[in-house]
């Protein structure tokens, strides 16, 4: 792009798959990122926005005309049709659906009203049903027949009463060997899990990785079925949602490492700023003993040693409650067991540390007493930590509130004043 | 169970699914697992060892008879098979091979040879393949007639050549549109992804994720197909590394919840034994300023916050930097790009808090220069909190050691020393 050799990028182009080109965009640096797209653009492949991420989908989008876009949205898939809409302002959605084809701009309507992240938004349209009553002869010839207006891959066949509800599914792989005579409703799978379109797409992740499901039907309130949702779909919310938790307890809104300086500084300032409230307010704590600081020096050297090792037993804590909660492997039946095993594991690990820590001091500072302070704030913290890193998470979750995203703040909070109280608190009764 | 109604939970049971049991033997209590097992074991339900988390595995397999478990394995498709029996010692190995049926025994047994987390392993041997030179009628008729030897449910049928190299693949749904006559070597796909036993299961996550793949065959170093990789086994495996991710972010080993107390103490100590070495390193740069603290005491009180601010903002840094190498989103080509906006942004939020800091502690302690003194090393360590957040994850995945386990120690390591050797020596020199 350098030499200008535009046609050697072309050729270059022409040959790779979406998810390559997207990388591609990615990986190049910004200043010839509008050159790259410039090239892309006669013939922009709609699949490549899938496979970008969010801040350069943005400036893609800012970079082509609405009817250039339209042109790529209409070769897409329903669902991602959608996934790529639903981010767009008010304006830039109504330019573009005018510019669709009627039928695509109808089916992409209707998926906007369902509610974001629910499984109305991650089904596709394109599905096959047939009534119960055709014989396998007829479903075939009907498959070898429609195919325009049939979708190119699908895995499982639904089968659906007059009332056009789901009454069963069967998998290509098995219609294929029955005999042509046979009744579909004969041969049919009942027991299919079915999917709300109002379902939350993390409920719908954890119905596929707990039953192994490859596609689902998704039914309206009354049953009727509406689309169909396959494990491709699901493999990028179960990305999603890990993430997720990952970046909630890490204090990070994104990880889009393509966003802008300002941008990502903004978005990291609110909890770097409530780490600072909460900063201020141990920082209190330790005021408290001012005096008792100035006396022995000591104990202001110790005393980040408690709330540090408070703060990672806590976040140890933190860590395996907040993912056994998404994986719904922690429920009311077993939560009390849970907390009461925590609190021993933090009460053992406590006294451990407490008798190195204990030496460690007492040998430092030559002052056994000032061991056994330390030694049984390091107890308590850790008591502590291990109580607070799963009742935080678990009375979050009873809230209602993720307990990703605010656990930590909480547990850190109450790990540096209890360290820090404790320790001082000791400290000023047993020492002076 | 409590009431010995035995009658009644076993009807309850013989309805539910396997990964529904499987829950089952994790809810109830420990008190109570015995007698849920003895009831599932007239015939124990293999799928069910899928569904269950690994402490509880061994618990379950250690109650029942070699046996037993040989029969609940023989119904096992080959890789869950092989999922199961690679986790136990080679004694229990031994019996439950034994126990096998001689074809499921042969193929548990090749499965074996793989290295652990390899794609070998992943696979299933049981697919579909038929010679290129093979007419569409021919294989429907296969497909029909050989139902016993045929998988239940398959996807794609794959074509080899003479010397079972794979030379393509066709989707159920597009063979069943084509006219009896044609050939398969003329309607297959030749675009597939092939993946080579000996791949790692987190490149073959990445290829699944990358190109939208629903199955893709295995083959040997020669090209000859082995088995099948279909996406369910996937979801698996990116669960797998998303935990692994955050696991290993918070030092704990794993978020096995049913581990006992003592194995679970175990699995912390030595993290937490890590983090006390660093507290120490820490506490002795304090020590350093022994002098300076005892007639400042207002020091020992606010230095805890620059070495809190540099920590968060640093860890927010190296979620964000071991995230994307985990995606692949990070490369030669944009690492010092990605390096030097993090700097950028850590350098700009400190700035911010520098003030707000500077700020505060100058009225709290009437003592403008002390604020001076916190707002510059805020500054400093936000700055080194973001350059060592990317570059100590960097440096490591070029070490070829995982970014994930080693990073967050190395960097609160570094933001607690430069935060309180930035404030407290900023402070000898500028207020004593």
């Amino acid at each position: 792009l350098d030499d200008g050799r535009i046609g050697e990028v072309e050729a270059v182009v022409s040959d790779l798959h979406a998810a390559d080109l997207a990388d591609l965009v990615e990986q190049i640096g910004p200043e010839h990122r509008g050159a790259l797209i410039d090239i892309l653009r006669p013939q922009f492949d709609g699949e490549i926005f899938a496979y970008l991420s969010q801040s350069l989908r943005e400036m893609v989008l800012d970079q082509l005309e609405p009817r250039e876009i339209a042109a790529a949205v209409a070769e897409l898939e329903s669902d991602d049709a959608i996934d790529l809409i639903e981010d767009l302002d008010a304006d830039q959605q109504r330019e573009i659906l005018e510019n669709l084809p009627p039928e695509t701009r109808a089916l992409v309507e209707e998926g906007l009203t369902f509610p974001e992240y629910s499984a109305g938004r991650l089904m596709s349209r394109d599905l096959v049903s047939v009534p119960q009553f055709w014989t396998v002869g007829k479903t075939l010839d009907y498959l070898r027949t429609e195919t325009d207006n049939l979708p190119e891959d699908f895995y499982d066949i639904f089968i659906v009463d007059p009332m056009h509800k789901v009454v069963g599914a069967i998998p290509l792989s098995r219609i294929m060997r029955q005999k042509r005579s046979v009744k579909v409703g004969d041969i049919l799978t009942e027991d299919i899990r079915t999917i709300t379109a109002t379902t939350d797409q993390e409920e719908v992740a954890f119905l596929f990785r707990q039953y192994g499901l490859v596609s689902a039907p998704v039914v309206d309130g009354n049953g009727r079925l509406l689309g169909v949702i396959t494990v491709d779909d699901v493999v990028d919310v179960i990305d999603e949602e890990a993430e997720d938790d990952l970046l909630k307890l890490s204090g990070v809104p994104d990880t889009d490492i393509y966003r802008a300086v300002l941008d990502t500084t903004r978005s990291r300032f609110t909890w770097l700023f409530i780490n600072l409230l909460t900063a201020i307010l141990a920082s209190s704590v330790i005021a408290l003993f001012e005096a008792t600081i100035e006396q022995i020096v000591a104990l202001a050297v110790l005393m980040p040693i408690v709330a540090s090792m408070g703060g990672n037993a806590g976040t140890q804590t933190l860590t395996v409650t907040v993912r056994a909660l998404a994986m719904r492997e922690l429920s009311n039946t077993n939560a009390v067991r849970v907390v009461a095993k925590e609190a021993l594991v933090g009460t053992i690990n406590g006294t451990l540390f407490a008798v190195i820590i204990g030496l460690v001091a007492g040998f430092w500072f030559q002052d056994h007493l000032l061991g056994i302070v330390i030694a049984s704030a390091m107890i308590i913290n850790l008591f502590i930590a291990g109580l607070c890193g799963t009742l935080i998470p678990l009375g979050l979750a009873r809230l209602k509130i993720d307990p990703a995203v605010a656990s930590a703040v909480f547990l850190t909070t109450v790990t540096d004043v209890v360290g820090f109280f404790a320790f001082l608190g000791l400290a000023a009764l047993i020492l002076m």
